[in-house]
């Protein structure tokens, strides 16, 4: 076990996150400035409030928080036992550069391979979602307070299932996730890390997304699984990598659909 | 010309669109019972909330608007020169069920087969988005007030493409979707009528959907075409009986995609 003290790193990741909610506004529906930060082709945009709010200290870690300098979006997890993740870096530029409210900025603690702090505010909204591994999961909305649950009684056949966009998922794993939604009640696409909160909160059953960064969605595990819900990745661990991801609101939920994503139901 | 009071009805229009946002936020994010509305094998959600915005009176007819009673999302369209529609209905029911705020509530007025008022209404994010033809169209957030305008300098090369769901396109018509996407710098799915909403707002610029019916978007064209924007159907025409539409930023946008979604583009 950590000897962190979680309240205070969560206090601190909240102040972190939510003070960096007007940066972010600034330059949201405004003309604004978009780099293509990928090389290969694939359009992969990087905003100035990517930038702005990248570059936007205080440092979390000059306030008590232990372990290695917080990260921007561009940096990689290097194996640090304790880090934090995120920095509130912007997660889902594509919605952000269209106006869609589904983007957040995410900040999250890992220590010793654990996710044990996450916070997801989303400013436009007034939305913060945020957890603490054992205090539970939490979202205030402009000022109220809520509880965060998973819809513990969700099964597979009545699941609503999101993902962001077809083109993240290659083969076999598009054909697999092709498969999961013909199993479920409803699918939508568009998700963003918005979806993922909502499994916490209950509206969603099942976010599938592949080809995440770890500090897209190391922030969001302790506010799902704080709510009842469980997120691995496709091994059925802790993402700590990052990857293909299956958050689901119950313990049955997710392990028939890792099973589908994984390839296992179809090896048996 | 028509020689209705257009602000007149805008401003009824507005109160009894922002009138039903309570009655839907009773409903958002809480469980509320899902009943298929369709018996031909599609989910097609319709929720408590549908129903009690559509029971949900005063009627505007009775404030002074004249015409055919108001209908709600279940009336069909039988060709009247005059009528109000949508009656603050929600539009994008499967997104209201996940928690997504990208669904709305629609009211709008036609009038002698031209879209002359419209209001979209979405409680949850506290935004409206109005127009009356000939005077603008405005966005109204939590009390503060812009005017819309669509990106006017938008071109097919770099614009960014939405749509709802893969789902709703048969063929030939999904094939002539994927050809427009290929042609776009982004394209994304989960639109609803927020995206509608967004090309008016400038950061969509281009929205194409399916299977409409004609209270999901004519009270979204006045609020297109006066920041600046076109909407029609495949025949290049207003959209007065749904069906599928395509609403861009400009014409020149507009003319390029209904060229390829119409199939025009592929038989030259």
């Amino acid at each position: 076990m950590t000897s962190l003290d979680t309240a205070h790193c969560l206090r601190v990741a909240l102040d972190a996150t939510v003070d960096a909610g007007p940066i972010a506004l600034e330059h949201f529906r405004r003309p604004i400035a978009v780099a293509d930060k990928r090389k290969d082709g694939r359009y992969d945009p990087v905003t100035e409030a990517d930038r702005g709010i990248e570059t936007f200290h205080p440092s979390p870690s000059a306030r008590g928080i232990p372990g290695p300098r917080h990260r921007g979006r561009g940096a990689r997890q290097r194996g640090q036992q304790r880090d934090l993740l995120g920095d509130r870096s912007i997660d889902g530029t594509r919605a952000f550069i269209s106006g869609m409210p589904t983007w957040g900025i995410l900040l999250g603690l890992v220590a010793e391979g654990r996710p044990l702090v996450g916070v997801m505010h989303q400013p436009f909204t007034g939305e913060t979602w945020y957890a603490a591994a054992g205090s539970g999961a939490r979202l205030r909305v402009r000022g109220h307070e809520q509880p965060l649950r998973c819809r513990a009684d969700a099964s597979l056949g009545d699941a609503v299932l999101y993902s962001t966009h077809p083109s993240m998922f290659g083969e076999p794993l598009g054909a697999r996730y092709e498969a999961l939604a013909t199993r479920c009640r409803l699918q939508r696409w568009g998700g963003d890390c918005y979806a993922f909160a909502l499994v916490a909160q209950g509206g969603i059953d099942l976010m599938v997304d592949a080809g995440l960064a770890p500090y897209d969605i190391l922030p969001l595990v302790p506010i799902i699984e704080e709510a009842g819900g469980t997120v691995t990745d496709l091994e059925g661990r802790v993402p700590l990598a990052g990857g293909t991801v299956i958050a689901a609101a119950n313990a049955a939920v997710h392990a028939e659909a890792l099973s589908i994503m994984s390839g296992s139901e179809s090896r048996r």
